[in-house]
């Protein structure tokens, strides 16, 4: 089975990797501790119910912990719903992260997409609500949108639960990358009571933690929920990142510090780039940035050991486009320095 | 969602469990060691392939690579096969591993049961192999047995192999306590080449390690193969459980003490027990013991402070059924005189 994604190190000769959207902190300084401690426990069965992580998860977020289903990464959990909606048709934007798509495939259903538009730099429009219609079965949406780093605007999000309400669509919101955004409050669906609607957060992305594997679904639909844990082998959230994952809601700075770094080099990356690096880059409001330059720079990049994402195979995008995730200072000046002399020479 | 199984230790109040049938001897040093490494790795993505495990399993146990297939524990593969093939009816021995049939279940399937007979101490017999029949779509085997801790014989799973064959039946046998068996070789279908068997192996019992969830499948159907892993995430195996399973499968002498421990701690239990504690003792082959005892013995030991697995909930078994893992000496030692205090009340 062949897989395109970022983070796929393995195999490859390069030192720094700009192509996985993961928190450049590391993890917390507490998850590592208390991952190290779970080895220690590791000849213990997990406990099924994650019932200190989901209190701590509904504390922090000030949800009802009978609405949280953990599990081995969000992505796990996009195969789990779909398992036990088995939608025929799906809806999401294009371009957008693939594993919707290879979910909704798995139960034999099939993705359609909406466009983004290149004149509107990938900002979503409101002609998207009017493609939710009754043949529908759920729509995907990330927000802020993988790999365009594009906010959905709240009028838009309204829009498009009303709507699917309407057309009795169940609706995905993917918020994975949400909490790299200091005002995610004013944009989270996280406390909201729409029956329909699943909300997503991964621990992988903010926490910096994709080879532990955590995330967890909210959802006011008691039975879909007992529905999707069903499709789910009782013990699948390993003790290590049940701990690693109580230990980062505690952490308080660690989201300030990841804001101020994330802004900070961001529009640094973004300064240099227009500098004649790229041809366009798109602004964003997640932890990369989508833009367009000579069609064979990853390859090139690659050459001098540094891995970012081609993002040719997204749908809706072609040769030329690419992603980087925003990471720390000394890497991101080390990436304008190889990338340029690779221009100059 | 309530599941019963043992190792529910979550919100008890227990110093010592027998419910779990896991290695006494705990992980391999190097195993731990290995998973420690990985939490420092965590910030990267898993190897989805996950390359240098295979190959090691492939090298260990001199299978073809391309026949593999890694889980998050073997319980997502029982899950994982079940999403691919969904069988309307799955066939099983009552009493076994409750798993098979929720699996089935989570895909709308149902199991039927063939009840072991009391009468043969819960040994398989050739009347098995007649219930499978061409509307059965899958068997599920665990060999040994668990709770019974029977071993099929060879010419038995011979004719069920057989008859699975004529009857288009897939077959999974589960072996994941067989390792426990110093003369596992006779008895593995581990490089047999039988296009209906999936064979299922857990590194969760034989290495000490539920709480970082490893299993993997081998089957020479690759159509099957790649059906059932499209059912799952590409990132489905941790960092730390990779890293932790290939250093087990490197160490050449604890499953050797493995064996010298549980012959010897098996028989001292058994003995105790025959000395008026329990009724009845089944032998077993694998690292538990089911027995018949005093209805309220869990309770009772449970005030004690001991975790046992209460069997009542098992098909074909009632009231009266425990197993115990065999645990280290001092361990078992404790179990004996706890329940010998208990007894003498």
């Amino acid at each position: 089975m062949e897989y395109i994604h970022g983070g796929d190190i393995y195999g490859k000769q390069i030192d720094l990797d700009f192509s996985v959207n993961v928190n450049p902190l590391g993890m917390p300084k507490g998850s590592v501790e208390a991952a190290m401690e779970g080895i220690g426990y590791a000849s213990r069965y997990p406990d099924y119910n994650c019932t200190e992580l989901k209190g701590k998860i509904a504390e922090k977020k000030k949800i009802d912990r009978e609405k949280i289903l953990v599990g081995n990464g969000a992505a796990e959990l996009i195969f789990a719903f779909c398992q036990s909606i088995r939608p025929c048709i799906a809806l999401a934007v294009a371009p957008c992260f693939g594993e919707y798509e290879r979910a909704v495939q798995s139960v034999g259903g099939r993705m359609k997409y909406v466009p983004l538009s290149k004149k509107a730099d990938f900002e979503i429009q409101e002609d998207f609500v009017s493609m939710i219609t009754d043949e529908i079965d759920i729509v995907f949406i990330c927000n802020p949108n993988n790999p365009t780093g594009k906010l959905i605007p709240n009028e838009i999000m309204n829009s498009i639960i009303r709507k699917c309400k309407e057309t009795n669509t169940y609706l995905c919101v993917d918020e994975c990358f949400l909490p790299f955004l200091p005002k995610e409050v004013e944009y989270t669906l996280l406390g909201s009571k729409y029956p329909h609607v699943i909300i997503l957060r991964a621990f992988t992305k903010i926490y910096g933690m994709p080879g532990l594997r955590l995330g967890y679904a909210v959802c006011e639909d008691k039975e879909l929920l007992y529905n999707t844990r069903k499709v789910l082998q009782p013990w699948n959230v390993s003790i290590p990142a049940q701990m690693a994952g109580i230990a980062a809601l505690e952490d308080e700075t660690y989201l300030k510090e990841t804001h101020r770094l994330i802004q900070k080099e961001r529009n640094y990356l973004k300064e240099e780039m227009k500098k004649g690096l790229a041809e366009k880059v798109y602004d964003s409001k997640g932890n990369f940035l989508l833009f367009k330059a000579q069609e064979d720079l990853a390859e090139q990049l690659l050459k001098k050991k540094i891995l970012i994402r081609d993002c040719s195979n997204f749908p809706n995008l072609s040769k030329g486009y690419f992603r980087i995730c925003v990471s720390g200072h000394k890497e991101n000046m080390e990436l304008v320095k190889r990338w340029k002399e690779m221009s100059e020479q």
